[in-house]
């Protein structure tokens, strides 16, 4: 194994405190991300086919005792993205075959980094190669959190078997915890990804007209997000009675006076997440319209207005419902109110009844309050936020309130 | 469970014949479909969350003795996708909580469709239920293939311990075997998908300026996709010497006089992939990028016209890797020239020197001779194709020669 890398920047994704300290307290003696998500987040490195397919595996091994000699273990088809990406973690381990020609003379440093790469030994399977990093690690007797999302079946105890004296436990619920607390890089970017779907509403909301389709909508708004440099994932557009559908798909729809317009939508910014939702209407509100999404707006307020390091993330859901229930929605029920984000959608803290966590300065949250009526139609308002040591920064930079088009 | 769904046109993903031959040959009496892409295609059903996370799970029972009494297993938040989109499959079983409410009366058919699947009975974990699907399939002591890439660790021994008479076999193999012959249905979204990639990337080219940058160039690429329906997934675009990374994803690079632009991009379609590479180069291209081109060029031409039915695959590449080198790269070594594509950006057949397929009418397939040569730059042609019984007809409306911007 060559030590290859050197750190460029201090942008790194990853919490380290919060890895050290999640990590001492389950006792681990190394922790190695196999999901897209947690590879990204642990290394820097994208690793493109593990995110655009189901089964290409990457990983990156991380020391409880030494987190800065973690070693990436990557597909020889991937590693230019790893030369060419700022990946800040300093051992390469490379598995499986792939054909480059080189010219006589390179230029570049990051020609001569990428033949580098292709200069150390093929480590032969995925899972072998894994099982030398984790030798190298100096913990082949010791206590291994394997995330398990971006494992194959039987890949768990093929790993087992190449490192008989280990204990494996379950690591993805540890990069949750180690995830929950944003660094400065990943506010940042979240910061962005929100403001690109807010600002993505508004243009598409900008385009309403009488027999506009669900689907013209919906090219308005992703061609925003596009052209903002995000990538579209989360597009849940629907009018009138369709915007009842929590996970409503455009189609060809038409828009008439009075429809209620849904967006509950998102894209990914340099891989992270955004999910906000915005209400507009068509024409004239009828008055349960106002009054309902005044009730859902003033409880996403209420709960905003609460959040700050120590609350239970459980009062924060009963304080959003007793509010949305007292301004106007008096059947109102819910399983949550809001979720974590970051690089995947669903971060923590659940904003659930029977959450056991705490609010935490550096958690970035979406607080929602979504109301389906089958046959009538869906109202959400969703804002994104940052938890500050006094209270909440809002990423919105509009108020929730409903939107009506010209 | 209820029988609720009605089968409401022909267009069919799923190759119903060909699904038939297969489980026939494997003597397997249900197939089990798990992962988002074989879930999509046995069904018609796109459960939005397994698509842009991991883990969430939807199944889909397929038995060998009437697949039209095939059955989704669905989550209760996704049950509005389920009565929204085309979905052919007669049973459905749900899992899970969600809220919705209802308005006093229903107007609309979908809306009732929805309500109905609401009134299905909660079989508990998705496990549970996808095992009381096997059950009402009469194959709880049957041989099983269980699709094993959207299963998490420990899925299999679960739903093993719920059915103990039952003999689990791998799945994903199989569904790779069916999927590799296209319905009609398939080759019209492929088709599509294949053109909107070959219009972006002349969208792009026409952009080409000097100092413009990857990313710059990347937008108008997007931008083109999403106004075309269209889903970005692969956006592979760089100038210079940065071609010759395989994977290389847009930069702050700039376009300068002489350079080469490789593209290996596309989206989706209705969830259906494309995948495509075409070579521009502003300004006057150097003798040695007009001789590599060509000769690429000509080793994907000699390859398209000798693909019918019957072929070798592996006669594919050898034909593809000696023309490319008789025309002048005299040192081309590839270990692939192509493979299928459908739902999946891989699927069958594998043009590789060591693969066993057969070309088969109904087959569509990317056909590529790419070049990577670090230090220098990338070339790479790349078409579409699907094979009829007298050879291939091509997705594709530019023939893949050298673009040369104005």
């Amino acid at each position: 194994m060559a030590k290859l890398l050197q750190s460029r920047h201090s942008r790194k994704l990853v919490n380290l405190d919060r890895l050290e300290a999640v990590l001492g307290v389950e006792n681990v003696d190394a922790l190695v991300a196999s999901s897209p998500e947690n590879v990204t987040y642990a290394s820097g490195y994208w690793a493109l086919s593990q995110w655009i397919r189901r089964g290409p595996q990457t990983y990156v091994v991380i020391p409880r005792k030494g987190p800065e000699r973690s070693t990436v273990v990557a597909s020889t088809a991937l590693l230019d993205l790893l030369a060419d990406q700022n990946v800040w973690v300093s051992n390469v381990r490379r598995f499986g075959y792939f054909q480059m020609d080189r010219a006589e003379r390179l230029r570049s440093g990051l020609d001569k980094k990428l033949l580098s790469f292709f200069g150390l030994p093929d480590d032969g399977t995925p899972l072998e190669a894994l099982a030398k990093a984790l030798i190298d690690a100096g913990v082949a007797r010791g206590r291994i959190a394997l995330d398990e999302l971006g494992l194959l079946p039987g890949n768990w105890e093929r790993l087992q078997d190449l490192l008989p004296n280990a204990t494996l436990v379950p690591g993805y619920g540890l990069f949750r915890k180690i995830r929950a607390i944003k660094t400065t890089e990943e506010i940042n970017r979240l910061r962005y990804s929100a403001q690109v779907a807010e600002q993505s509403i508004q243009v598409a909301v900008a385009e309403a007209r009488t027999d506009i389709t669900e689907i013209e909508m919906a090219r308005a708004f992703h061609r925003k997000t596009v052209e903002s440099d995000c990538q579209p994932v989360l597009g849940c557009i629907g009018f009138g009675a369709r915007s009842a559908m929590p996970n409503v798909q455009p189609s060809d729809a038409r828009l008439v006076d009075g429809d209620i317009i849904r967006f509950d939508v998102g894209g990914r910014f340099k891989h992270y997440r955004s999910d906000i939702a915005r209400i507009a209407v068509f024409g004239e509100p009828s008055a349960k319209i106002k009054l309902y999404h005044r009730a859902l707006h003033r409880g996403v307020q209420a709960a905003l207005e609460m959040i700050k390091p120590g609350v239970k993330a459980a009062d924060v859901f009963a304080r959003a419902v007793d509010v949305t229930r007292k301004e106007g929605i008096t059947h109102f029920l819910r399983s949550h109110v809001g979720h974590g984000i970051g690089i995947d959608g669903y971060d923590l803290p659940d904003l659930t009844p029977i959450s056991p966590d705490l609010i935490e300065e550096g958690m970035v949250m979406c607080v929602e309050a979504p109301y389906y009526e089958t046959g009538w139609g869906g109202l959400q308002v969703e804002d994104t936020v940052v938890v500050h040591a006094d209270g909440i920064e809002t990423f919105m930079t509009t108020d929730g309130s409903l939107m009506v088009p010209p």
